[in-house]
């Protein structure tokens, strides 16, 4: 490719900073303008920020516009406007309503003649394509995925809603024994109890009334009641010392034993100092692929699965056959 | 899909065999013919046998033909041929010559108006996806492959060829400190013999002349001259009932090391009873691909590179973004 591919990043929280420091590293694309919703006289980048208000000026400027914005409010609401002006790729991760989501989004694609491509990271994401990989390739086998040791944000923000919480951060952990159990190739039926286990560090308002606290996350239907969960209460010096940190992973296993009595397995797993980087890591390589979706002229929504992956190299097809096949 | 996937296998050794077993675990694909250059009088299975001469004969009844030959003789003599002919898809796996046998099959496979997908396996294929995931996310990381425990074929067929050999297998053997060193995430400069080691079980025609065949294996360049190698003479029926099986597995770990010091791992392994029945149930996977490609049009050879994962599925884009996105 000769021309830059040249891209926005809309929203400046975790995710944006990191797609802006992933941009650092891939000197194929150009960085146009980093809308946000805040004033940007208060942000401190060297790179251009514009206020969110301004952005459809931009049509004309920027081939793929990189969506930072949570899934519960923010992509719901921007990625609707903005793909009826811009190629759009996005994180998207409520695994529930991504069926609508992707719908939505393809209707609005379709109709402007524009790439959506939704849900990029590693979860939904990497993880993804490994289930795909291990359903496709060993149909009577059996895939597990397990998450952590992490951060998760939906639990910590769940944690954050409860009356007397000043701060709060759960960490999901997978239980190694369920983790090897999976990797034994027994297929073994594992209870949501038996495959994670939640670990909360909590500061309270007031350290007297931590027993309430705790016997409410413990008994929050979905989120803590089905899991074994340990809380701990902290205080702000010990949260901001030793909680400060986003580190993720997990494993997508896929054991079979075919009709031979044969064994095999198939794992992918991660290991990340810091999830949000990671995933914004994901997002640039795959804005490759909406470019080249759009070069191709085509319209609509798109998941991971959609794409060949040579799409997502800035390595030519020759290369690719030569360096990596 | 309504229609059943029509495939023929061409070849009846371990990896056709695999192919037969694989086809059994998935209802969209009918078998309709094993093509050999043996008797087929003297083949036992319940598919239908028929001799390799007859194959062109078949041209209206076949969707995809798997080839199941060599590297080393057969699939460069027999995939031009069939390509002519057939969409088809194997596991060329020689992997200096990728390139040229790409080109090769390409030019017929357009003019033929047929789909051929090559190098489809495990490396390369699922260890090349990773390798291209892992440099296009992970641009300024490290990536290491490592191979094995398992028997390498063409270690094993190096050895056979020494005067005074009988039987002989060579196990390739990833060195766990190695392994560790790459997981790491410092990015360590690992050596050729630093990575793997091989071990060799040989059956001598003769046990007082094993001083020059363990000498001559050793000295070998290329195969187990840059290697620690360690050779074991053994019985005939030592080598049978120990030295049948034919494991494999391996791991792509990828590492980098941010800007803001943050520490991303990706790792993809597998670990293989049998390495022909795994390679031959990632081709039945592929072989929906290039039904798929060959469906839309397509023409022309193409790598694993190149193909949408969702078209390994049977299952609709609906279905996979619901239950596995």
């Amino acid at each position: 490719m000769n021309n830059k591919i040249r891209v926005g990043i809309v929203g400046y929280g975790n995710l944006g900073k990191g797609v802006e420091l992933a941009l650092k590293q891939n000197n194929d694309f150009v960085l146009k303008g980093i809308f946000t919703r805040r004033d940007t006289s208060l942000i401190k980048t060297n790179s251009k920020i514009i206020h969110i208000s301004e952005i459809l000026n931009y049509k004309d400027e920027i081939d793929v516009m990189i969506l930072c914005g949570g899934s519960a409010n923010d992509l719901p609401e921007q990625c609707p406007i903005l793909a009826a002006c811009f190629n759009t790729i996005d994180a998207y991760d409520n695994h529930s309503k991504i069926p609508d989501y992707f719908n939505m989004v393809d209707d609005i694609a379709k109709e402007s003649n524009k790439v959506s491509l939704i849900s990029i990271g590693w979860d939904p994401g990497l993880f993804s394509i490994n289930r795909l990989l291990a359903q496709a390739i060993l149909p009577k086998g059996q895939d597990y995925t397990f998450w952590g040791e992490g951060v998760s944000q939906g639990h910590s923000e769940a944690i954050r809603k409860i009356n007397g919480v000043k701060y709060a951060v759960q960490y999901t952990i997978p239980i190694k024994d369920a983790i090897e159990k999976a990797r034994s190739g027994n297929n073994p039926h594992l209870k949501t109890r038996e495959k994670h286990k939640r670990t909360c560090y909590v500061v309270p308002f007031d350290f007297d009334h931590t027993d309430a606290i705790e016997k409410e996350i413990k008994t929050m239907p979905d989120y803590f009641l089905d899991y074994d969960t340990t809380v701990h209460f902290i205080t702000e010096e010990d949260f901001v010392k030793n909680h400060s940190k986003m580190p993720h992973g997990g494993f997508v296993i896929s054991t079979d034993i075919n009709e031979n009595n044969h064994r095999q397995k198939m794992e992918f797993n991660l290991s990340l100092d810091n999830n949000p980087e990671f995933t914004a890591s994901v997002l640039v390589a795959f804005a490759r692929g909406v470019y080249r979706l759009a070069l191709e002229g085509k319209k609509g929504a798109f998941s991971i699965f959609d794409i060949p992956l040579s799409y997502i190299s800035p390595k030519s097809g020759k290369e690719l056959r030569k360096e990596l096949l």
